[in-house]
């Protein structure tokens, strides 16, 4: 299948680029950016592109748009650009997205295959809805993944309240998105909207399909969201309540967390590991990038407390979008 | 009156004897270190050192305890030293230590002047029971000092539940704690003893005197702890929830909290100021270092959360036990 | 004196604030800034202000002009800015910048006091050629400052070639100058216009004045410039060739130079100190800023090593500044 | 052929095995390291070891050493265990070793195979001298390799005299070798004996054999060492003079520079490449590691300045030594 990826010369859009390198599914056929790099080869403007893309001209967004000419796309645009790009291409091609325009949409998935694979059937009410041919599929917020991930295998104990603190790298911010004056030596808790999103888009990717729309899952989820000085990977410190269960049982649902083994996805890691004490340096390349690290189980009363860590491009954004994709190829979406 | 400070080459000995220069009521007479330090100028030893005791001679503690000769002891010396060289000291001199060899005592309190300036009533109990002319005040482990500050402004609004993540700078560790490559990019949710410490120390400081011993406070405190790229400054991610109160009636107790202003102690500074994004590079200084930054304060039904920063050398050690000798003075215990 | 900021809510106006807060002889009358913060109370833009000017209101660079109303100015505006603005102020007033705007102009003097106090004579050329009352003085760029103040010694024994590597601290790219990937676990060996500065300035700085203009110092500087990750303070590593000398004479010049002493400046300090190990975090603040640090000294051949630190927002730019303006009073300039 | 990894816990010791995962020629039989880790799998100790060696159980040094059984061994030892350990083991076995003990000895090359490969021919002599089966080969300190391999190609134009300002990554220190609180922030301008290293094993590896052994380089290298808050990777600013070239002829000689490219070294790669701004965090994994990049190249009168990066624990350490193995089985030394 030939895709596109859009906005490929940011943080995220590199990083599709450098998960699709020899994809057996996919084949990269477009790489689409902003007037400015656009004719220009895609090694010339990505310093560190795989050897299998440099060559490869790059495509204006515009350029693009009149004649897109793949079977699927993946975007990594801004927010502000993608509303209108999103829902022109979801005409006729599924659009798999990092940009949270739709994610908030009745009809739109926020989709973490191992967590919530039954939401990618709304794609079918957009469909009927909309009139497309094609679908837009969100993946969520980068820190949030990281957390569902991580909640998934605790649904089984009655989640009855979540409070988290994150604490998350600098490459969630984008290249310029952080002056080196503001983060050096220094903790910044402000990133902005981000606890909305956390509060947010966990509880719907946890909630339920009922009348082909999600009902967010019951629990509170409260987030403190704080910028560390860490180059990649955002790690989460998490107070759960829940309605029963033992710490050999949490700890064991965790180890055991292997939803989609079976599926051969090409792109699929197991997605939870448990270790002593999860951190971002060491363990945010696991599993290609795919895994999070979750450690320190302690319960306190109905609470328990634990620490998840996991890569905030790769898990949190192109990773995720990727896992997607194929999860829609396999179950036959497209 | 004359004082000594024990472990006076540390991280937190070097912040005493900082705290000490110039003090209108307290002469620095000793500086004790270990044997390897003794007899040398301090000047020499901490290069850095206020110019009034750069030719001060660096006593032995084995020389010191022979014949002390100060009015009061600061102690920064490690808990494994501390527990026999502070009950042999306070058999005539009061000792305010950082030391956690005796937090845990029935009749020893853990004192913040701003929180719990009526346990200092149990120094009477060490003194009859244990025959001793001076007598033992500990301040807590530096996280719990920075979080208590915070939370007493709450408890006119019935605290019911405290969860802690903490952000916690390098210097915590001491001079040596921490390699380099350990905590470079990463975030370590590791700290040997602290969530204890922070859970079982803060129920103590907010708990109530009865019949000569501290009942701890009823509610229950968790904390997930962790060491990030930072030199000074812990920052606490805390969510709290109370029995009644509005985001604005809580914000006014921050803002108003001055309890000691008017006793005129030397080092005393309005030990809290809120702002909207507390930051540890920016307020870790604030109020000499005593002063907590509190911000970030939002609602979501019946609890709170919100961030602090303080100076954990500071405020979550020389700095409070210095106020906690200065408030031992004021009241006439010494 | 009445004297005012331009550019005074920037990281080097900010620093010019902060060091003329108490001062002496100069009171602040102006703090000047860009229509956005026009209008404002001083404090309210800048967090961290001095108690002094926190009320004070920012009044925008096109008002200023209209009526300036102080007896001199100092400029942290841009360079792009500076020109006009400074070649207009100077016909009444004379004007104390940052700016590189007139450094390499014939008639105005790159002035580090401590190594060239005589360029300033260079102003009665500028008066009588432009016809100016005032007259502009301009500090060098901050690595050039640092370096100059370790050479000055070093003239005495002839200086033939200097080779200087800096690593320079992320303030010096101003706040929103560098994003945080770029310098996180990194050396950007690349500081645009840098290299050029330092070996142009120096050699203007270090050369003498014949026939009204100044005869550039004629050994050879070449520098390579990089920026690392540490917040204040310039590192040099410089090897220099001497005509004569031995280390103990050279180390012996460096520990006496203290050109400026008997003046009386209000904010000289010892410009100048030897140390083992000198570091930008532990030795930035000595002498308020002012004081550069010289260590690791050897010598193979005639080529003398060693490494200077010092603080580029204080004695590379404002404080720098300040000494100029101080020099210029005492010797009866204004 | 069968070989052993001495001190494969350490960080250099990781890097061996890390890079022998899979090798063509190589099979790693042993792993040894001290007592403590002694008797348990190498996984259970190195936490990212690769799953080809995680079952393999550690062997301690003693117990190797009283029967190695492997072809050669490659050593990463400390240099106070290594010049025993090497002697005894060179009696039989090829030895490849990182560690210093034998650098300056008159029969052992320091050996960087792209620089000095006809520098091998000194085991002969090794052999004949001491009456050893095997022999010794060293790989040159970290910040010496990078550096010689970015003047091997400047050979040809003459150097005459060499400055050097290394920027080390934190890393080379070892793990426990430097606490956080001295390199946050900071520029630590000294690292014990390493000017001298870079000095005298700069000269031996470009001098020339001559009676069997190695006249230095006759010009002079002179270097200033210091720690920066980078992970990996040295960074080395470099002025060079040289008797004849331009900046083309360099530029040129740096690209084309490519010596053993046609022996089919299993591990070789382009030993450098030139590129704009050479960065550590950018460019220390180019080539696996073993490729270093060159930039910033100009020149001012006969001095040429440029700056060189490179993987501190690749090409500085265990995947120097290992293509000196390489090496010396391909010219049949082995």
């Amino acid at each position: 299948m030939k895709v596109a990826v859009l906005g490929a010369t940011g943080m995220v859009g590199r990083t599709f680029v450098r998960l699709l390198e020899g994809h057996p599914w996919f084949r990269v056929e477009k790489l689409v950016a902003s007037e400015r790099s656009a004719g220009r080869p895609y090694g010339e403007v990505v310093e560190d592109s795989p050897d299998e893309f440099r060559g490869l001209e790059i495509v204006s967004l515009g350029e693009f748009l009149e004649d897109p000419g793949v079977d699927l796309v993946f975007n990594a645009l801004p927010a502000s650009l993608s509303r209108e790009v999103e829902e022109k291409l979801a005409e006729e091609i599924p659009v798999f997205t990092n940009a949270r325009a739709h994610r908030y949409d009745e009809d739109v998935p926020i989709l973490v295959p191992e967590v919530n694979p039954d939401h990618l059937g709304l794609v079918e009410v957009q469909r009927e809805r909309r009139g497309w041919e094609g679908f837009i599929v969100t993946n969520p917020n980068c820190s949030t993944a990281v957390l569902t991930v991580s909640l998934a295998p605790l649904r089984e104990f009655g989640i009855r309240r979540v409070h988290v603190a994150t604490m998350q790298a600098v490459s969630g911010a984008g290249f310029s998105g952080l002056p080196a004056l503001a983060v050096h030596d220094n903790v910044i808790p402000f990133i902005s909207g981000e606890e909305w999103k956390i509060e947010n888009e966990s509880r719907k990717i946890l909630g339920r399909i009922k009348g082909g729309k999600i009902e967010p899952a019951p629990f509170e989820v409260s987030a403190i969201a704080t910028r560390v000085p860490v180059l990649h990977g955002h790690t989460e410190a998490v107070f759960v309540e829940l309605a029963r269960g033992s710490v050999e049982d949490v700890r064991e649902a965790f180890e055991s967390f292997d939803p989609l083994g079976r599926l051969g996805l090409p792109s699929y890691e197991k997605p939870l590991i448990y270790t002593e004490v999860p951190q971002p340096r060491l363990h945010r390349d696991r599993g290609r990038g795919l895994t999070v690290a979750v450690g320190r189980l302690e319960k306190s009363g109905r609470v328990f407390k634990y620490v998840v860590t996991g890569h905030n491009l790769v898990r949190g954004a192109a990773g995720g979008s990727l896992l997607n994709a194929e999860l829609a190829v396999k179950l036959g979406y497209i």
